[in-house]
């Protein structure tokens, strides 16, 4: 029998593969796979959303430097990102709980505190769970869903030729807090009397470990009267996720390297480590931002939010997604996902 | 700071105290946690319905004798039938899974091929997955939803005094068939030269590896114009599940030891085993059958259904919860969740 390995194919390939023969049987499954959040049609003006996002111990956090109360928060926001993308407001959690007898009750409760305080900061209602016991490591799959008005969902599939390419916040953070968190804890094995050296590098640990769903600006786009032509949420940085709007809307783009919004922190802690920080925004993934794109007379709009950073714009496919450097040249932008394989 | 183990609260116990505090903040989430599915109100003149559980390697499967198509295929059985439990049919899925990089894709394929081929049965739609690698074992977690018409829900809490206790299908087989695979995979392990004999066991052996949801029934009931006054499906044993009916309706119940439908291969396994066939059934769990009460004047509606067995009746609360024994006397039911821990 052939075995062909995980790595060889990496996570997009992996999840193409499994998902080429997928059937539809129901009118009300309005979009499966391919997209932030699956989308499903009740009948009313409004859609559901629903996204499913799993966290692994030793693959997506280390308790050596993860707070429980900081680990269940994440793992609400980061579906709550992916109702964001679609445009959507969040509703309903279900949460699925694999724990080691390693953990103590209060540990628990620790991990739901996180859990609740994002319920209570997004208003969404846990509605579900499973517990249950884990021979290996500590296991968080969290389903979310939301609602959206028919005629504000946002796919990745529809931008067009001159739209332009807007991003939230900063990029590059999260991962650059990553590497001040494992640099830390590697200083902590050589030397456990050594205290973590955390202080002024606060912003990026928290983009880290506490990320936020860009839902706040979800509600701006309706007071603005505004739906983006296309939307992603930056969990796997930059790069991917602009690749992903164009490989779907067949559409290429070319993004402007000075425009990036990176923080200064970032930049400064980027050199530290002899980063690049735009590779960081590019590559660096987990910032839970919102990559858009919005029609060219609807730029007013955006303009003079601080919040959005419009770096390039929408082109001819065969014009390819590019980057153009600070040094004047245009470069492709390729990406893989995560192969945590 | 104090540490409570989480063997000293159990499964239950833990659900418990976490959820002591849950808060809904949308209309729209009828029905949270304490059921066999949530219950989401879309305004129109059904219920959606929302469950979701985990399948952990090493706690709820040994892939040294479980076929991953098999395991695909009950990963998502399990779930529907949840949405069975509430009287409702199953629409959609989402599938998070956790892969060790020993799985090659060829074997990632398998699993898919069960969970596809219940798709196909079920007439459920894949709609969205995460997958992912996993450093430790496989994890399988599915979200399933389903719709009922609102007047058509069944939960767990309206057990009405003298109505009568029902059971579909055969309890016992599911956990016999497991001591079986156990039992060939211990000569196996002695000597794996040793084929493993499991002819004859089929049915059993089936029962463990391939269970279905009882979605046929959900739809014999609407034929039958039958809404069970209340419900829930046989994952923990009868004991559990009929306790559960009881201290949810605030009701009392006794349940008739002659009458509980064990298979003629069950009882005569579990005389293999030195195990008291009812016991297997109270106690044994995995039959995914469905427990449900209904009115009196339904009875007719049931009476000569096949796959139906009328085992007991609801009583005072005062009454307890009693098996009445093939000895004439009344024992008092007593039952924990799974646990694991």
């Amino acid at each position: 029998m052939q075995r062909t390995e995980l790595q060889s194919l990496g996570e997009f390939g992996l999840i193409k593969r499994l998902h080429q023969n997928v059937k539809i049987y129901h009118s009300g499954s309005a979009l499966g796979i391919g997209d932030d959040a699956a989308v499903i049609d009740h009948g009313t003006d409004q859609y559901q959303l629903m996204t499913t996002d799993m966290l692994l111990e030793g693959i997506h956090f280390d308790l050596s430097y993860y707070p429980l109360k900081h680990l269940g928060y994440k793992a609400v926001t980061v579906n709550l990102s992916d109702i964001a993308a679609m445009n959507g407001i969040p509703q309903q959690i279900t949460v699925g709980l694999g724990l080691s007898n390693r953990f103590s009750v209060e540990a628990v409760e620790e991990l739901y505190q996180g859990i609740y305080y994002a319920c209570e900061q997004y208003k969404v209602d846990l509605v579900g769970g499973d517990t249950t016991a884990s021979r290996s490591g500590l296991v968080i799959a969290i389903t979310a869903t939301g609602t959206v008005a028919k005629n504000r969902v946002a796919y990745r599939k529809n931008a067009q030729i001159n739209d332009i390419i807007c991003v939230s916040g900063d990029l590059g953070g999260a991962y650059l807090g990553l590497q001040v968190l494992e640099q830390e804890k590697q200083v902590f094995l050589a030397n456990p009397e050594m205290q973590p050296q955390l202080s002024g590098k606060d912003y990026i640990v928290g983009r880290q470990l506490r990320p936020e769903a860009r839902t706040d600006l979800v509600y701006e786009f309706i007071e603005q009267d505004l739906v983006p032509t296309a939307m992603i949420d930056v969990s796997d940085g930059l790069a991917s996720e602009l690749l992903h709007i164009c490989q779907q809307s067949q559409m290429g783009a070319v993004i402007f390297e000075d425009k990036i919004p990176i923080d200064a922190l970032s930049v400064e802690t980027a050199m530290d480590f002899n980063l690049n920080p735009t590779t960081c925004a590019l590559n660096g993934g987990e910032d839970y931002e919102l990559l858009f794109t919005i029609k060219p007379a609807d730029f007013n709009k955006i303009k003079n939010n601080p919040h959005i950073t419009p770096i390039g714009y929408i082109r001819e496919p065969s014009q390819g997604v590019m980057l153009h450097t600070r040094g004047d040249s245009q470069i492709p932008i390729t990406a893989q996902g995560w192969t945590h394989f």
